[in-house]
């Protein structure tokens, strides 16, 4: 079975100005991202403007990952999630030929009062039977509304294609109840802070905004974890908490991309409706990353993303 | 200001058994509606399996829908909304030059964290500058997690082009708080057994997936309303109760097309994930039917749905 | 089978500004109530901070409404609710013997995990067989997190001595559903916007703050209603939107007493947790008073709820 | 300040048949707690049906624990949340009298509406600054739909005599929010299963049902975190998913008495509205208890919880 232990950012999306995909800024980035401490990087995700993107956006961002990660032994897990079953298996089976190792797949989510368990895990089995590739289910109910149960993660892991999940709810009692009948699953943290918890209790990595531009101190947080530095561990995981929750919950894509201008990446703006950060915000994240040594020199480029 | 007054369904798209858009089955149930005491018709709203449509898709039926109400007097109101400003106004732009009346605009709503209003605010008015036509604010929070509050509905439409909103959450509170501010907007009822509240509040009428096969009853709780006899009114719009909440909450797109395909229309399969009713759900759905007289003959047709 | 038809105000509990329960004012409130256009009032409903009374003063506070009274031909529908069934039984067998024509039954809503369906029916038929009086079936999610369904009603309502339902939830859609299968239910509006389009499906009156101080108003709503004056019953509801809003969502108890304070009765303080009403929201309500004509005079008293 | 590091059980309240409390089954329960590694008893948690307990019982109640736990070396937290400000500080002044060492206060949640940061953080400054006694504040947004964000907590506990809080939503996002800023405040984890994530995050403790019949194993988990056996820290932990799920979220207050039943305490009955187990959901926790050595021989008496 495929490994995937390990730390990936799921990479933002960079646009032009005028919201074209910047493909030759993206391939710039991944060069700085192949430099990191990371086991590879996940496009996209939900910070990638996955919403936001057309089908031959997805693939052409594909195509430009594969490229620049061939030969450096790092994954490319593709999203591949989309409303109908037929969408997702094309998609899924796209980023296979193209190279991806593994699938992340968001569920639909939009016709929620039909989207019972026993639809969900037909959509999931459906998918997986025509999958090349591993499968991981994402659950993300703060952007989807749905929250799948432990029961309904353990039906769908029944298939062996589907060899874990992305949890960016951080639900360590849900984690603990899979994880007691089906240790054998690969959970991947989804948000930053929930790393050192996930893994206390045997949890393989995580896939996490703050990974764009803090994969350092997250591979500090994995190292002191295994390493059995209990405080340090736990000292580095706090210390990330204020930043995390700047670049997911309270600021979102506008104040992920801002943070990557910050640490000489190219963030730049994200698609209408999402508006640029106002000064305050910027400067709250400005101050967040030089406190820990994250921001490098002055962020000329950030007024881009403004 | 566009009249848009009156007695609308929002029309399944039909599909064929391998899943691919049957235009010609849609020309078809398109001739039965024009017989029906409708001032025309939406397409595609969240009945219409809207969110598995590709945008070339949404176009053709666009094209099909004109064609057949050309004519005819009755309006295609369009659902023109998309995650992302820019789409919405290029659906929009491309459903005015089709020769849609009117755009139904659901918003955008996967970044639910972001979506302040503010954001909410800015993307409609971003769309209703670019719109040819005149757009309804479209409130669905079952399905997207978004509650417009009255504030933010009337600031939206502080812009002439938004004039007015339908409401499937079927909430008078809010009705009553933006008609006391601004009589002049033109709010549709979201879910049949709303119309009769919703008229006597001031609302124009309604946009009901029960309207794709009770036009009948519904037109008469209209009239009884407007005619002053209010226990008609009241009867006939209660006795719709059990079949309404069937083809919404309860059964949802499977559900209607099932009544469809029962009062001789084709409904036919959704698309995966959804899945097919089972044996007690049709027979549920076709005693409420039968007992008000919409069930026409043996709907051999309904296995197909099956 | 009593008939609770009619429009009543939840009356507030009044305090001195040292917390304790001002019996003498309550009296005093109830006698300007006495020569309103209702048909009785409750107490306590949730905005007569039911949540913040011992029992002792809740069977206080009933034998002085019960005196008030007497002899006026208007009823009192005592709120009974407890967390525990026991407590429930006692306290509207209490209610009963002092002289409550009904009881509002708020649920059990704490250990909302454990009350299926199964459990709230089974309290609701143990109240209602222990009940001396008829019993209304308390539905106001906002403040308990359980929002009972139609079938769960319909179940309730099984036991001859469940009579109805209030909904401060304003939801027509369940109304609808719940009276075509029993249109005998006696069903109260549970907010002032509410009153219109629950009569017009067959509800038999209302259970709102706003009859504290607009009993007139609401009456001409109603009067309307039933002589077939659709335009003026639409016009007097929309108008009174706002200070509705004030006086339940937007300012809670707080607002009510305020407004009550504006309106010459006595409103007072809450007791704490609830803070006063800043200067903006005071000067707010006052408007919207004012342009009701409502407003009697200058609300010197007013400061007093501060 | 008072070092509140450890394990604790939120004790049920045990009830005879008749629904009246079994103070001396309660006595007899405490003898048995006293011979666990436990570092003292929450009384009432949730779980200790608190809702459903008159001020005397509550007051009782502590009289017998105090009575038992002197000389013992072990504390109680008692719980003295109340919808009113004024009530909590009576029951808070009240159990120091007694004699607890601390306060686990649950807020005031009735009025969701009104309950602002402002007006909560209001209320636990007033009820910390009468409180003789450390004041832990207690998260368990599933009963009351409140749900404190990191900067409330962090404002609340800028009062000294407010040294930390329970979360029973067992959220590791927050807890490492609020320790980056504040690693001085005691956090104790709220169920079973989050032990040990909270533990690796600095937590110092846990308030779970679970430790009423399972303080040994979670024991097991304290000690191999604290020794760096992160393997058995893992596995132990998992181990107790099933059981922790089955007498919090699952089954509840009926599900937790069962559970001490058969592991030869008193559990007995649940007052009303909450219901006895069925024969599958005991079966069910039977089976679990005796996978992990828990169950005591036949529990006969386990019959008396039906």
């Amino acid at each position: 079975m495929l490994d995937l232990s390990g730390i990936y950012p799921p990479i933002p999306t960079p646009f032009h100005p005028d919201e074209r995909v910047a493909y030759d800024l993206l391939a710039g980035n991944l060069e700085r991202w192949l430099a990191q401490p990371l086991e590879g990087i996940v496009m996209p995700g939900s910070n990638s403007e996955a919403a936001f993107l057309t089908r031959q956006e997805r693939i052409d961002a594909w195509k430009v990952c594969v490229e620049r990660l061939e030969g450096s032994g790092k994954r490319l897990i593709a999203g591949t999630g989309a409303e109908s079953t037929a969408e997702t298996i094309a998609l899924t089976q796209a980023a296979a030929q193209i190279g991806a190792q593994a699938a992340l797949v968001l569920p639909p989510y939009f016709y929620k009062q039909s989207l019972t368990n026993e639809v969900l895990s037909a959509h999931f089995h459906a998918v997986a039977k025509e999958s090349p590739i591993p499968v991981l289910v994402y659950n993300v109910p703060a952007f989807t509304g749905i929250d799948f149960t432990p029961s309904v993660l353990l039906k769908m892991a029944e298939h062996p294609m589907i060899v874990g999940y992305k949890d960016s709810s951080a639900n360590v009692v849900k984690l603990a109840s899979v994880l007691s009948k089906r240790p054998d699953l690969q959970v991947l943290a989804g948000t930053g802070s929930a790393l050192l918890p996930f893994l206390s209790l045997g949890a393989v990595g995580g896939i996490m905004a703050l990974a764009n531009f803090a994969a350092g101190p997250l591979r500090k947080v994995w190292d002191a974890f295994h390493q059995g530095r209990r405080e340090e561990a736990r000292q580095v995981q706090c210390s990330l908490a204020e930043i995390n929750n700047s670049v997911t919950s309270r600021y979102g894509v506008p104040g992920l991309k801002f943070a990557l201008d910050a640490c000489g990446y190219y963030g730049g703006p994200a698609r209408r409706p999402l508006l640029a950060l106002d000064a305050a915000a910027r400067e709250e994240i400005l101050a967040q990353l030089r406190a820990l040594g994250l921001c490098q020199g002055n962020p000329g480029q950030a007024g881009a993303s403004g």
